[in-house]
């Protein structure tokens, strides 16, 4: 299979695109650094020092003697994006070309506007370069759980069936994000959605819990080959502030009450989803969605898990609560249906104590690198 | 009041300024002429010649001792934006600055993705001029019936309660569009909900249905007032494309079955609904949302009004059906609610046999203009 990823320096997309190399499938990455730069300029750089793609590629070949094809340059144009795509004539196009960080959505007006001409306009070039150059590939878009927002009923996956005053109808599920960000993200869906309808694209989005997870198959061959680990309050998510905080020996700082609850899943699990939705492609005019997250856990219940995994290390993790810089409920009903993914097959690697204490010796063989102060808040929501 | 009309060269943002300056209100109007470029470009200009805003302006001072100010610039670009809104300091602002041609959105790439940008982006800055420079600014946003589609349940007022599995939850309404123009307006609709909720903007959507009216208390006074009168495939709404084809003889044309149904309103009458809004602000942090029309007609009873109006007028009327180019349901269930203006105090302008014969009877008197060859599609949905 051709398979074009959009965004294949990130967290997600370095690792999509050694697993599909090494199984064979021919493989080009598109990116432009973004993240990168975003994460310099903001002082959020990642913990190990990611060798840039060409680098990784070359890396990647030589442990692995199979090639990735890079493209350095930026989705948001359109002639870039047409061109490399009318060049590939991929059968499956994955895109995870988007500005990544809620928080640094909600900075100020320049954030915004980044992230939100970045994100829609990526996924409107790519809509378009598809209708114009390869109408029958299938677009496997990176949604996101946060789309769903935190609603007072089960989140379905992907649809809602409504009836009202005697009548039905199936509607896409409503959304309704708590950032930028994750808006930007719901805008996304309603675009697809609508040219699915009328132009018969073939598009799976994966509406994805928090990823947590440092290692895969192939980045165990070479530390040059890890993904990407940001553990700061823009880039990191919940799981890896935590982590990092236990490694530090700083109390694991919970955003206010710390009811806040997510479903989340392994990094291993990602892959083997995106692999499982690339394998069996939805038909034309089809929008196939997925709830993509193995299990749920509150704020609290991550830090307490950090905490115990800690003392297999014997590290002393003491909890503290602070002043919540986001806009969110803090106790709320949760209870997102995800059973699309497994019926395909997904086989769950589980946030254990042993899979959390290997993260941990992972990051302590890193600790010389950490810098306590990006992990505190530095972003508030309004 | 101080109100800054954006879109104010528009055919319903030009009524609305002399409407608001003419009752005493200062009015500031925002155009960049784009609808008048691209009703140029695609042979789709407006049956009468109407003047430039400066010109229109002079001519309304004239007439009523009123002024309204005039800034020539694109809402697109923030900069242009942000100076505007930080000068005036409005109290309210009217946002009409959207592409607002459904076929032209769906005609190619180009088309579509000046839709996009300009529509979206206009929408953007609005709100971060209205956050930066005048945070207890009421938006009135000109929404469209047409975001909720068209649905097999009733279309409730904006928001939906949803009874699932014994739990409740209020949505805003899943909306479902049936062209990319009309899918900018449900993702301006996802953006303003998102930032009343975190930044406690107070803004009014009006989901309007299409509009027909050739004039206004204001327009009467002086043919160079009259709104913009649009009758091609492109910018010419069901309605205005029927009258003028009853004036030039043409069968009129439906498309397909004619069993569309849709809300429809009287010019005059959507100046009062704005006048409405404005007059009462929701509060901060509110999203008031209106379903703006004031009686629902399908093609085919539009197409026999405008045939009955015609014998008053002794004009033999033919209807013919032709393919539709759009990609629409033909016969459909439709009932939407529409009570919130009437509660504030609208009172409509039926379409009446007599409404419809004084539009036929200004048309008319443009008969010499008409380019009946702009009334058949020239645009089709795929």
């Amino acid at each position: 299979m051709k398979i074009l990823i959009l965004g294949g320096d990130g967290y997600l997309g370095w690792p999509t695109a050694m697993h599909f190399a090494s199984r064979g499938d021919e493989v080009t990455v598109v990116d432009n650094y973004l993240r990168r730069n975003i994460a310099r300029e903001t002082r959020s750089e990642a913990l190990m020092q990611n060798p840039n793609l060409h680098t990784r590629c070359d890396v990647f070949e030589e442990a692995t003697g199979n090639q990735i094809d890079v493209r350095i340059g930026d989705c948001a144009d359109y002639r870039t994006l047409y061109t490399i795509v009318d060049k590939v004539k991929p059968d499956t196009i994955i895109h995870y070309a988007e500005q990544p960080s809620a928080p640094y959505s909600m900075k100020g007006y320049d954030e915004a506007v980044l992230t939100f001409n970045n994100n829609l306009t990526s996924t409107f070039n790519l809509i378009w370069a598809v209708i114009q150059c390869v109408p029958q590939c299938h677009i496997i878009k990176l949604g996101t759980m946060g789309e769903y927002g935190t609603p007072n009923i089960d989140i379905e996956e992907g649809w809602l069936d409504v009836e009202h005053k005697g009548r039905k109808q199936k509607f896409l599920y409503p959304r309704q994000a708590g950032s930028l960000y994750h808006t930007t993200k719901v805008l996304d869906t309603d675009l697809l959605w609508f040219y699915v309808r009328t132009h018969d694209l073939k598009v799976t989005d994966l509406m994805q819990g928090p990823v947590y997870g440092l290692s895969t198959e192939q980045s165990l061959l070479d530390d040059r080959l890890l993904p990407n680990f940001h553990y700061d309050d823009i880039f990191g998510t919940v799981v890896n502030r935590f982590l990092v905080q236990a490694i530090s020996g700083v109390p694991l700082t919970i955003y206010g009450k710390g009811g806040q609850t997510r479903g989340y899943l392994n990094l291993r699990d990602t892959l083997q989803c995106v692999q499982l939705a690339a394998d069996s492609a939805p038909e034309k005019g089809e929008l196939r969605i997925f709830n993509q997250f193995t299990e749920q856990f509150s704020v609290n219940e991550i830090a307490e898990r950090v905490k115990r995994a800690g003392k297999l290390l014997d590290l002393t993790v003491e909890l503290r609560s602070i002043p919540n810089p986001r806009k969110e409920l803090e106790n709320h009903y949760y209870n997102p249906s995800h059973h699309g993914l497994l019926d395909l097959g997904l086989e769950p690697h589980y946030m254990t104590d042993d899979v959390l204490a290997e993260m941990l010796e992972t990051i302590s063989r890193f600790k010389h690198a950490i810098d306590p102060e990006m992990i505190s808040p530095r972003v508030r929501w309004s």
